[in-house]
């Protein structure tokens, strides 16, 4: 049974190949008076996407999509991914696989208190133990699963494509986003700047995207360095 | 802390008015000259709906639209439910919501068995006391919800248009489904059947709606009664 | 054969009964112990729904959902109009709907020109005249309809819930929208913000609704009259 | 101008790749207690997918997406392409791009009828002229456009998973669809069943994919060869 941090694991397993020129492309579909063909320079892609993305008309960024194998997340993290429905999902299933001696997530502030993170320890392993001994007596998976923790861990296999992620950095890697799924939007971010930076330059939470706060929370560190700095430039 | 059976609880809170006349209307929408306005007769729409459904042509039950006000059922649900991206959601926040004495969810095989339900109810109270604790120790209410099991029940608001609906009912009242959340389809399948019977005739599961199963399960007796016996007429 | 001006027509045909309680309580049940019940002072509605469409929490705005019947408005708006897919639409079929002499909506740059009215309308007339003789000739209607032009009306029924309609008016009220969308757009918001005002005060063009312009045109008269003045208070 | 035989193009410019691969993946992340790493043997590969699609539990068909240019088709089409909310589209601007000589598609049962073959263009040689005319009047493209018919071709990037491309083909190659639309879906179909075989094998009309015809047409060659035949053996 792990502690947290060396559990979650963001693996970017599949994406559509060139997927800056294929958003880029489409682009400029819209304004062609013929189907765009063969290859663009980068400078030509940079300044398309940077257009389509600063203006919002970030449609066209959905013709590149992106696969992402998720490990060691929590099931409160899960159950808040899958809320955004502009995604694939494909997640380990606790009604048919036995979960025995399960991993689970410890949260930072309760690992770093020695008498909270005993506590904490000493009812995940009993719980493991509960659920052992349910399965024993012949109680199907589907139901022993019910004394299993948000702690415990999942797989999950996640698609999406490049405008919902977009959305999905400006809400998950705001500072007030709960820590266990900004951890995963950060990590996810890291892997498609490096795939495909011209995509994802602009990308992180509202304030950098798009120089707003909704939540009003102007004196947080980010507002400051993404919004208040650049305008007193 | 209840047993699951009294807690379930299914209210339809609100609902498009004359819900089969707003899709009716739709339909005729289609295949007129000009915009059909006022009434229709009953048996008008019944012919038009029974059309429309049995062909499968059913975006126009789209414009017809029910919430639903959900309590008491497990987060292991709420986390299946969500999973149907047709739809909406607004459920209450263990990040924000204290639950003090928790409400729980005991599965009807575990609750059968007198010493699986007294271990699973020992450890359900003392979870609850852990939870506490680490509140009471100063940690956030966000990550002392990760010793919270599937089993703690939840609040939850959902929409669903009347096509989605006959999608949810026709994986979710099928034998195969998990006994919860088939439950909680059961019980919405009465309440939209009260409130729209034209719509709702032939809801249910796939077998009964469609005449096949996808899973080749022939020998249960949901496709006994709904597509042998029809076939043997 | 009709003027434009006197054609499109937007009726508000059905909605949520007592759209803002629903997305009130929905908001609520969010932050609350137990689900909440019955009503809430307009005080109370008001208040929540400020914060919630204020801080961008939008989703509980699902809950609501309106239906418009939109009579004459041209096959180039409807092809507009349908890739918001955040909707529901029934449309009127050229497939199967005789359109003996069809009606057209004409921009309003060519009828306030004589010369090119009297073009664009002797053309209308002379593709209605086509139009019949190819049906005549024993063309089916789904291929006769192929001469017949952008211009020609069309009957729709669309479903939208109070966020995605927040999301098409920022869009479509905006003064750079098509002018006949945008005409579509503002009587749609008349329609909403008379049943539902506390929903709908602050939608309009996104520089309204969110104090910025992704476009950057900050000489416009709606930026000016929405951020601009605003500010200098 | 061109007969429509010749104009409509469809090419594949992008996908996942290793899309059987993907999905497969996905499958085996549900049902397993490690994430799946690595390669999968054809045959491991086309077992997983057999059980997948015919039981419907297509979810994890989404982790694969396509990418198409298609070209030449007309706006009659594409308005009834972007119907599939599953989608992505990027379409030529008839706001935006000016169409001088435009290209048409001409109805097969057209073409093949002298008489209302030679009307049909030259209404649409005249359509072009008008269009040229309004535009150096000074009207904006925007408005000249309303006189262009549904035979006006365009150009479309559509991105679609493999779950919604299936979906397209049941309904879109049935022998009931609109032929142009028909077309389409077959040259598609052909496109991806070259390039992941195992996904598509299964895939087209409805009778095909399910057994089943929705519409109750029995006696039509496609239900006699899918449905009749199959029984038989």
């Amino acid at each position: 049974m792990a502690h947290y941090a060396s559990r979650m694991k963001v693996t970017l397993v599949a994406h559509t190949p060139e997927p800056e020129l294929a958003c880029a492309l489409a682009a400029k579909t819209c304004h062609a008076a013929k189907m765009p063909k063969g290859g663009m320079t980068r400078e030509g892609m940079k300044r398309m996407l940077d257009i389509v993305i600063s203006s919002g008309h970030t449609s066209v960024l959905e013709h590149a999509s992106f696969t992402f194998a998720i490990e060691g997340v929590s099931r409160s993290l899960t159950h808040q991914l899958v809320r955004h429905r502009m995604a694939s999902y494909s997640q380990q299933s606790q009604r048919h696989v036995k979960l025995k001696d399960f991993e689970y997530v410890i949260p930072p502030k309760i690992a770093g208190n020695p008498k909270a993170s005993n506590m904490f320890r000493d009812e995940m392993a009993r719980l493991s133990k509960v659920y052992g001994q349910l399965a024993e007596m012949g109680m199907p998976l589907e139901d022993a699963r019910y004394v299993l923790p948000n702690a415990a861990t999942s797989n999950i296999v996640v698609t999406m494509n490049a405008r919902s992620l977009h959305n999905f950095f400006e809400l998950r890697t705001c500072l007030r986003a709960q820590w266990e799924i900004r951890k995963l939007a950060n990590l996810m971010l890291k892997e498609v700047q490096k795939t495909a930076p011209l995509l994802f330059e602009w990308a992180g939470p509202i304030c950098k995207a798009r120089g707003i706060c909704l939540e009003g929370v102007t004196d947080c560190k980010f507002y400051q360095l993404y919004v208040k700095k650049k305008k007193s430039l």
